[in-house]
């Protein structure tokens, strides 16, 4: 029988776990210094909500569950639809929209959320890439301001410094920025997804790549994509103390409270936090309303946290707009960052099959009382090379335990090459 | 819209993560301390080995998942299991026999395995019955002997303590001693499962319900019937100093190894963990090979944890038997019978709409520096009643800073009615 796990998912190890509940633990202890407070929703969701979530390309990638109590053969001209009544989340961010309109009776205002759990998508796998993986999200419900968005990213690098992520730099852009820019330039509105889709690619296939594109798939006149870029290019790599009045200045139709919602967060953003104005920062998800933020790190090809302000998205489950702003951790990125779990202390307790039961568990108790890791282990095989795999699976000392002796023997350590 | 999850589902509201995240931490302690270590299998497993797991009556309830790249209209007389490649797992037990089969070159031996995470069933939704629930198991996978039941029995009762769960008797018996009971009273082989499944069911129906339906239902003689009540009876509440001398003379048919199992365990556990052999428990899954054990608590109708041991459901995974052992917490009931979360605390940093959000931050920042949690929040409403609802949502003090001044004003408990 095939005992691998199934396609593009995998098994964790103990010490892939214990790095991971090491990161996890010092995500959290920031986190809930800022006063984020830990929910969980459900792994599946009704499909139509996760379908009517503005996932865009995830909701793709949906893995969809049968309902329940089916005939075993299908009836003829049955739509596969009709089959299905729930899937696997493939965000945190539409079943969290869910989950504030179903119980904000009960919740404080606004809202600090966090959420850290698996989501599904049925992506081609690849290196690095799980269709089961795990978001790390803290988000702001019912904060209308400015204020929102610089809390969110001082959090964020201060729990990237403490999992030991150090070296950030957090690009941020706004939507309203981006739609400025698109109206000044003259493309009509109906082809501005597609402009910021691609606008989207500039790190993958520059600017060559985004005029081709701009071009010939959104079909914009050669004189917009030239003042697309040339207000993109002027702006980019800007000194903070310059940006409000060259942004003025390139982009005059711009909306005042982009500027000084610029301004708040750089007066307001905590020394150490490095940011810079990413005019090219585009970020997928539909839903983004306001300011967009991306974290990069020197050591990773992506970014290693991304987030910004989508005021509209839970609306569409509660009828009424509540401002929302969220940011979200890259978990796996930064766990492959890493590398290396914090090191194990722990002590074997060797017994020979003859030893009495209750001398082995009793020495072990003794051991363990002192609140040290302690597992007794049956000894096999050459003695010497038993350490060796001892020492292998992460124990650092032993004790050996005779048969006829019912003392334990002295504790040495593994890796001690002395007889 | 809708907005409750789906159904049988439930969303966790800030105090009950922060219950279930002490419980966790409080067990996760405990268990590290024996050396269990934690690992992570995939939520979905291939179909076919959710299937043939052996897991009894919850692989009627699988969540079953569509394969991906289907035609959107089904061919007339498919049969629905052609559609479905995955599904959710329903327990811990049957993906740990995979994982230890497909890693096992990699683990430790034996290998002390801790897990917790959801699993699903398809169940009929009832009070306290989730659709969607965790579960937490330890297991010994590679231990032949008691050693590792004793083991399980002590850091499973050490976890429960530690978590707030007092007071709690542990029942073992032995599939092995229900196996010569079901011999010796003559009941023909192919009747046992359901002789056994019969009289699981012993703390509901009583010995009248068992009787009739161990006649009607597995068809037992009269005589065979009295000969079970009478061995079973027997055998109930014996003090342990006699129970191996009572087994053996009204079972002269039991295997020695499980008398001397029992006496091992007898002499094995630590003082504190209260203990019974229990002549009637059976467990409901069928993998059962050893001993098995619940544990009860008085304020609990069934039991907080259980478990046993399964020596032949690994072979099934890699062909050849590994021997292992497990105890499952019962967390869902755990939190459910502590009820209350440990106190928070947390400062709000009530600012004006038109207090500078520098200072909102600073201010937070400060407060924040010596380890607390802080949090900004917005004035509004009458200042009274605001200070209620921060005191609802788990707030214990505040400071005020008014638009007019940089300072923050005084700090002040919550709950304090003094001006």
């Amino acid at each position: 029988m095939d005992l691998n796990p199934a396609r593009g998912t995998r098994d964790l190890l103990p010490a892939t776990v214990a790095l991971r509940d090491h990161v996890l633990a010092k995500i959290t202890e920031v986190y809930g210094g800022y006063g984020y407070q830990r929910i969980e929703t459900p792994a599946l969701e009704n499909i139509e909500r996760l379908r009517g979530g503005q996932g865009g390309e995830n909701q793709k990638l949906i893995y969809e569950v049968l309902r329940r109590g089916l005939e075993p053969t299908v009836p003829a001209g049955t739509p596969l639809a009709d089959l299905v009544d729930l899937g696997l989340r493939f965000d945190l961010t539409v079943p969290l929209s869910r989950f504030y309109g179903a119980n904000r009776a009960s919740l404080p205002q606004p809202f600090r959320s966090f959420q850290f759990g698996p989501v599904w998508r049925a992506e081609r796998p690849a290196r690095g890439r799980y269709r089961q993986f795990n978001q790390c999200d803290i988000d702001i419900l019912g904060e209308p301001s400015v204020l929102a968005e610089v809390e969110l990213i001082e959090a964020t690098s201060a729990a990237l410094a403490a999992a030991g992520v150090e070296g950030t730099t957090v690009r941020v852009s706004d939507r309203r920025f981006l739609s400025a820019v698109a109206e000044r330039s003259g493309a009509p509105a109906e082809s501005w997804d597609r402009l910021f889709i691609t606008l989207d690619k500039l790190d993958k296939i520059g600017w060559e790549g985004v005029r081709a594109e701009l071009a010939e798939r959104a079909g914009l006149a050669a004189a917009a994509i030239e003042r697309i870029a040339e207000m993109i290019t002027g702006l980019q790599g800007l000194d903070a103390a310059k940006l409000t009045d060259q942004l003025a200045n390139t982009v005059p139709n711009l909306d005042e409270d982009v500027l000084s919602d610029l301004s708040t967060l750089a007066g307001g953003l905590p020394e150490g936090v490095v940011w810079e104005f990413d005019p090219a920062l585009v970020r997928g998800m539909g839903y983004y309303t306001g300011q967009i933020f991306e974290v990069t790190h020197p050591a990773s090809g992506g970014s290693v946290a991304g987030g910004g302000r989508y005021d509209r998205l839970v609306g569409r489950f509660l009828g009424t707009d509540v401002p929302a702003c969220g940011f979200s951790i890259g978990f796996e990125r930064i766990v492959d960052l890493l590398g290396t779990a914090p090191a194990r202390e722990a002590v074997a307790v060797l017994y020979e099959s003859d030893t009495p039961a209750r001398t082995v568990l009793a020495v072990a108790r003794s051991l363990r009382a002192g609140g040290r890791t302690v597992s007794p282990v049956r000894r096999s095989g050459k003695f010497g090379a038993q350490l060796s795999r001892l020492e292998e699976w992460g124990y650092t000392s032993f004790v050996h335990l005779r048969a006829d002796s019912a003392e334990a023997g002295e504790e040495r350590q593994l890796g001690d090459k002395s007889p």
